[in-house]
């Protein structure tokens, strides 16, 4: 569960004291540095995207630009200085989020090395990269670990479940074809297809629509079956958090235990032996945990 | 649980029969007061979403104006009563049902001292905020507070949650953007962003859809998790329910119990000591009650 | 459970025969008639269905007017030989199936009573109400009952949930309403409340979608608000689902305990006196059931 | 659980080595046929679903043509494949994946018994049928079986609640039929329960859109009912797998227990005698397991 990012342990104090700021969220120089950050963070999403507004483009495009190298250039202060603070700067530089902050600072540069009007469309494609930025904010907050492992442990079933679904959109999207044809705007198996997963998921855009009575027949059977079968994920994920809920319950942590940890299913208590039946302090059943 | 407004404990009796009847749900005048103010709220909800159809105002504005007036009027009487009866005016005026009791009455008193053609489009502004009246209604469900409890209760993960669902959404939208571009209707980022939370909402509108292959593609996968992603909040909602459907159970109050209580896992019965380890009554497993 | 509609006790003994046909389900009559009974009542849906439609009413009009002139008559004879079988002839009309059967006969006959041109269209209102008819096959299935049980044990919870949306939608639409205008097609408040249910239910039509940036950013809210309160029904329903599932368990029988059992909650027998605390078959724990 | 297709106990050698590639999944040999013929199948779905698209038949039309004759090959002798190795024919010709491996490659070959301009059209809908190879792809994942089974369980309920919900568009799309008329796009009650359909399971294309004030307040009492209505399916389900994965936790094993097993409430072990009340391992109560 440790982060597998550490404190430098040689070189001079600074770069502790750096590690302290830039890593630690428990000390109050790490909390300020991680409000500050989240606001440029924020800023500098706002800034990209309000440059692809025409309007205001038009009137703001300059400042949004310098508004935009300043925040880069601090997002490179900051990466060198977790570069500089860990004891090991590779397996920083490869672990998830020092990736992510490398991919927040690349697009504005590339748009440097990158100029000519031919290129002005490609830049502004790299640009919007920077939004892998705006991942930083899942980081700050614990309770996403608890989701996480809700869907972590139920992945096998979720890609039964997605695969259950590819396969009907196809085969219903083929069909659909077949019935309705190009006129009512199926006009090729990916497009029924796409069609199909628009009608299942409930998202029902209304571009492509069924004009036969027998389209509009099997429509009803997809749209039956989409609102039916969303009670499978629904039902996956209800399972793992009502099992780690009660496995959280009584320690007072939101997180489930690992597996092989053996648990009261009386007490919630977990410091037992492996081979332990009976609960040490309640007398209550002894289980071993099963999912992760 | 009790309400921070408290009975006037000062003053001429009729102050205290006037806050039974204001404040009280279970004395007779307190009943009736109830109905009658529910109908009149209705009523004058009713009369503002009627005087804004074209057709209905054009005969019965008249008509209409002076219903308003004259059930702005008696929510005045209604209002200063309540400033009346109560042991502290200033803890009334800012509790939640002070400030919208004020907030219902103010706009039609706006429109008054605002005239002139100038002003008439601003005028209806002002009126149709008093549909915060409504929010009144809410106050006379007991029930209400096990589902808000069950809300509470899991903030955090709800937060972490949307906070998923935004970084998502900014995500995705700014690819489609890249990918569809201004002629599908993808006219900029915050635009594509509002087109992926209809997408991944599963609303599907329909007034913006993608053309172009990679785009439906994206569109699919962003469906898809729309789809999946719907079991999170109510896995969440979920288990906070049965936990508070099981503690509630014996004790047939269908409020949970608050935490720190030490409850018994077999008769659910609360009365216990804090270092209690089994029930008193049953000799079941007593645990203290860790989810508000 | 038993249903008030009793077997004639007097009479010639007939009517006893026809009771056993007409309303027993378990006699070999009576299943051959449920089975006809249903395949009446789908045709004669079917015939009222396939004459809205222009194209076949062109070719066969007079042949689905004579057969639902024939099914008609069938109908009535099953509801004069149900109201000459029973014990209680007001108590079957008056009952809840007893209505249902009188609404399906009503139409056609009512439009024999009302002719000429000037009534074509009415009479056409009339034989539509005849798919109430439909109705009576939910009457032939036990599981409905456990269906029906859980909604009704969360029936006040799922009252306040609906006023909950239904004041948000209120105060929603008008803020759209006043910020879209006219224009965007949010021509009045009950318009704009009937864009807010389409886009909180995520139902998303399209007819009808805003256009500001404003107006987006409210419509992202509402679709996130009712993207994430799907999960209160849901949850209100899987807490009693769980419920009957746990008490019906062991005893084999779906519909759950009415209030007032005293349930084991190990082994799930219910014949426990109501002050017994301890199952007398296995020695667990004895609840009263308090949800019905 | 055991396959009813067997090792063909006669023969010569290859034929059992053929068994082993074709229909065993923890070979050598049989894990490498299985990636293949996944690919394979991936493939030829692939194929079709490109040949439909006009812009990339014109060019690529006969590449495409070639490789599906080629694939079709290839499904031709796993198909003869598996039938020479099977102990008996008819029972896996006539098995679930037997009637699919042939539907898989008839499509082809009556394309080519069908020439003739005439039957260009058609021979494109029997290719198309091909897709139902990809039902193939469900085998190769034992975690599918836990999916069925959760619903397979619960098959009657959800019957009841299809039942319910289309008797529900029958009346409601009536309804809307006399209320709305041709002018709103309801021009029969087979497309009017076509709208309800896609109005009440929230897909919402809005192709069809009530456009009077009480067809739109019909239309939002339909969208409140299926936004409410999600919640008994999934309710359905999460009861289920809570139960699957209640019975399946302690033993390790995904699959829930076959009705009538005894199963442990403590430690989940399943090994007890019919008439068995506590378990022998642990001292906690023995279960039957009721549902499937």
């Amino acid at each position: 569960m440790a982060s597998p990012i550490s404190r430098a342990k040689n070189g001079p104090p600074w770069r502790g004291q750096l590690y302290d700021i830039l890593f630690e969220t428990d000390t109050r120089g790490g909390r300020a540095f991680d409000v500050l950050l989240m606001v440029a963070i924020l800023a500098s999403v706002l800034v990209v995207m309000l440059d692809s507004v025409d309007t205001i483009a038009a009137s703001y495009h300059n400042f949004l630009y310098v508004a935009e190298l300043v925040l880069t250039i601090l997002f490179t202060l900051e990466y060198a200085g977790r570069l500089a603070s860990v004891e090991s700067k590779r397996r920083y530089a490869l672990s998830f989020f020092g990736i992510i902050d490398l991919m927040a600072i690349i697009p504005t540069y590339l748009s440097l090395l990158l100029p000519g009007t031919h290129f002005l469309a490609s830049i502004r494609v790299l640009r919007v990269l920077r939004v892998f930025r705006v991942l930083k904010l899942v980081r700050y907050l614990g309770e996403a670990r608890t989701l996480a492992r809700a869907m972590a442990a139920s992945r096998y079933r979720i890609i039964v479940f997605l695969i259950t679904v590819l396969t009907m959109v196809v085969i219903l999207g083929s069909f659909m074809y077949l019935i309705e044809g190009a006129d009512a705007g199926f006009t090729s198996i990916p497009v029924s297809v796409y069609w199909a997963v628009v009608t299942l998921t409930t998202v029902g855009f209304g571009d492509i629509t069924p004009n036969t009575p027998v389209g509009q027949l099997l429509a009803v059977i997809i749209m039956l079956l989409g609102y039916g079968m969303i009670a499978v994920p629904t039902g996956i994920v209800s399972v793992e958090m009502v099992y780690a809920a009660r496995v959280a319950g009584r320690t007072g942590t939101a997180a489930p235990r690992a597996a092989g940890d053996m648990v009261c299913t009386s007490c919630r208590t977990a410091e037992h032996d492996p081979d332990a039946r009976f609960c040490k302090t309640c007398g209550g059943t002894v289980i071993e945990v099963m999912l992760e």
